[in-house]
């Protein structure tokens, strides 16, 4: 992992000792110099681990972009996060010491429905339908570029962004920026399950390994992103009882763990009833809508809390970025979302306020540029 | 310290050879489960090394307030606070999950102005006066209760600091709160300088130990804060080259140390003058005009970075939570504020927008309250 990886390379003189566990947080020694290539034929930033903090960047192309103009924008934006990720400044970096640290930084690039149009190509993602539990503000959602940034630190993130935005900014306009964060490193082991800002313990039944690769990678390297932020009602959530709470999801808000299981990892059994005839899994429960047994109707949820600041009444304004990875929106996240939005208990306390899709085009070579392949041609 | 008593209770199984420096990253082994002691005759939070995010939560008081409202909001929020920073929920805390990592929270209550005269007393600060170089913002100025909330993981600042605002909701509303970074944990050794926005080494002078001692506390085992939301204009910022920026601070970029010196914590020489007979640290650079001598007059600063959306076109909307923590504003903080407003280059890049000042009162014992020892009487 990048971590173990620049522990090494720092050349620590770490022993531990054969047969022990490794401690909880050793994957954060060095977290300054952990870097994650950034070149190869799919991009990063998917299914790496996500560091603590990200920011979602999203940009509307100036009006009369055509393929030049895009060519150029993303071959300088390429340069910069090829140097960036290696810990390097960028060019005309005005900070460079902002640059030394990168702390495991990835940026991926994502193509909206408007960048196709301008390329004069037909888009590969499209704008999701609208659905009853909608409430979407202007002022998050589109965009035609998405950068999304990731590093186990925010002042990598804050550097990075600015110097993308400043490259960005002859060929495009910010339409909104999300920052968000999860645990910071050393908070608890890596592959640990993160909390979100209702408590619950967020991404266990992501798929993993040969089941995340069906989920979200097509064969050409490239894979969709679906981006919604979603505020969590946490006033009203929190007059519930914790039995409530956990109905909502069919989940235990201290384990993690199926109401019909003892562990975090066990499967939930979805036809097991209790003493009255009634599934344990209630049926109106988020997990048992949103449940896919099939590897490819799967998605990889890769979210970021956020947490601006509360009105006068003190009423917080915290919520989910909610990124979700897959090989095939309509196939893999509509069929969710529609059974989400028809009947999920947990919707009573989320309100989805922005949406975004993103094509994440493959990656590139050394010397290469991402979305080479079809705007060259 | 906090970092490695908790990893030393995690009896991680490490080794590190005699005679070998410390990783640099070993403080943040058991990040997550680190404590910082809140009973003691000082509060904690000032002189502790601040982790990597905090809350600035300003509260006005209900009108009305009197001596005895006070009395019931402070033991509440005492209670409160004596729980969360050991890692314990709080009482009727609705999201209990959240409070068990504790990441080395500690809450620094201040009194502003107002809630001196609320309780018919004299307050010991007043607000500071106006400065030419001010643009103050009433949004992120005043405050008759401070809440600093800080922790090395971003979401134990977010629970923290909803607990407390549900609890303090009966007596006070919110006035604004400024979230804030540094570094994450594991990025660079404890002890190392941060580094802030305009990428520069933040803290070198800093008094330390005694000198530290005698800037801060009052012998009560009271202090004093300022806190300053001060813009940085990067945009303007990162025109300068490297040797315009170095000269209106005084110091290098890269290493931090002064004009006269090699090494970042080389004494500045004042008096050095170069071939032409000027002086090698300009009379106008921050760091000559900030330079007190003697302990009795230093500060002791205690920054965030803050880093907010920027706007469409591109431009950052970042600075510094400036705070800075001295036994007598009028003696030790005025004196520099002055000489800085009088005549500072690096005024051209910053501009302060918010302004709040705030008497730390003693720390309590197990089983009391911040504020007791004048409010009980
Ligand atoms: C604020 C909004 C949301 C919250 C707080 C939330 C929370 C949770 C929680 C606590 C779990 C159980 C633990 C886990 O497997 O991670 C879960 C599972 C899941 N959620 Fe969400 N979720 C939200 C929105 C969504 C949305 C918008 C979608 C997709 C449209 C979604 C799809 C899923 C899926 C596919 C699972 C796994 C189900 C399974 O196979 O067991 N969630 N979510
Ligand atoms: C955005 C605003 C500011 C920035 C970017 C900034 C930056 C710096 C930097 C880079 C240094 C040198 C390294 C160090 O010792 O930390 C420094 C030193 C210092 N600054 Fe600031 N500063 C700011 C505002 C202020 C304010 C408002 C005050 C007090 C009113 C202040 C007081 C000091 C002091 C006392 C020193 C140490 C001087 C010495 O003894 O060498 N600074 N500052």
């Amino acid at each position: 992992m990048a971590g173990l990886g620049a522990a090494a390379a720092g050349g620590a003189a770490l022993v531990v000792r054969p047969g022990d566990p490794l401690p909880a947080s050793f994957t954060s020694l060095g977290t300054g110099e952990a870097t994650i290539g950034f070149h190869g034929p799919r991009q990063a930033g998917v299914t790496t681990e996500p560091p603590a903090h990200a920011a979602f960047v999203a940009l509307t192309l100036n009006r009369g972009s055509d393929r030049d103009t895009l060519r150029r924008m993303l071959r300088l934006l390429t340069d910069d996060v090829a140097r960036l990720t290696r810990g390097e400044p960028a060019l005309g970096d005005t900070d460079a010491q902002l640059a030394v640290l990168p702390a495991a930084l990835t940026v991926t690039f994502g193509f909206g429905p408007g960048l196709y149009q301008a390329a004069g190509l037909t888009s590969p993602v499209a704008d999701l339908p609208g659905f009853s539990i909608d409430r979407l503000q202007d002022r998050w959602s589109g965009g035609d570029l998405l950068l999304q940034i990731c590093a186990d630190d925010a002042l990598t993130v804050t550097h990075t962004q600015r110097m993308l935005i400043k490259d960005a900014r002859p060929f495009a306009a910010v339409r909104w920026v999300q920052r968000g964060f999860r645990r910071s490193p050393g908070v608890h082991a890596a592959g640990f399950t993160q909390r979100n800002v209702f408590g619950q313990l967020d991404g266990t039944a992501n798929p993993k390994d040969a089941a995340m690769e069906t989920a979200v990678w097509a064969p050409d390297g490239s894979t969709t992103l679906v981006v919604r932020r979603i505020r969590t009602e946490i006033e009203t959530w929190d007059l519930l009882s914790v039995a409530d709470k956990e109905a909502a999801v069919g989940r235990r808000m201290d384990s993690g763990a199926p109401l019909t299981g003892t562990a975090e990892h066990d499967e939930p059994d979805f036809t097991a009833v209790d003493d009255t005839g009634l599934p344990v899994m209630p049926d109106f429960a988020h997990v048992t809508r949103a449940h896919m047994t099939d590897p490819r109707f799967k998605i990889l949820r890769r979210p970021y809390n956020y947490d601006e600041a509360p009105d006068s009444a003190g009423r917080p304004d915290s919520g989910l970025i909610f990124a979700s990875y897959q090989a095939d929106i309509a196939r893999q996240y509509l069929p969710i979302q529609r059974r989400l939005a028809e009947k999920d208990l947990l919707n009573e306390w989320t309100t989805p306020i922005g949406s975004a899709v993103f094509a994440i085009p493959p990656g590139c070579s050394e010397g290469g540029w991402i979305g080479e392949r079809f705007l060259d041609s």
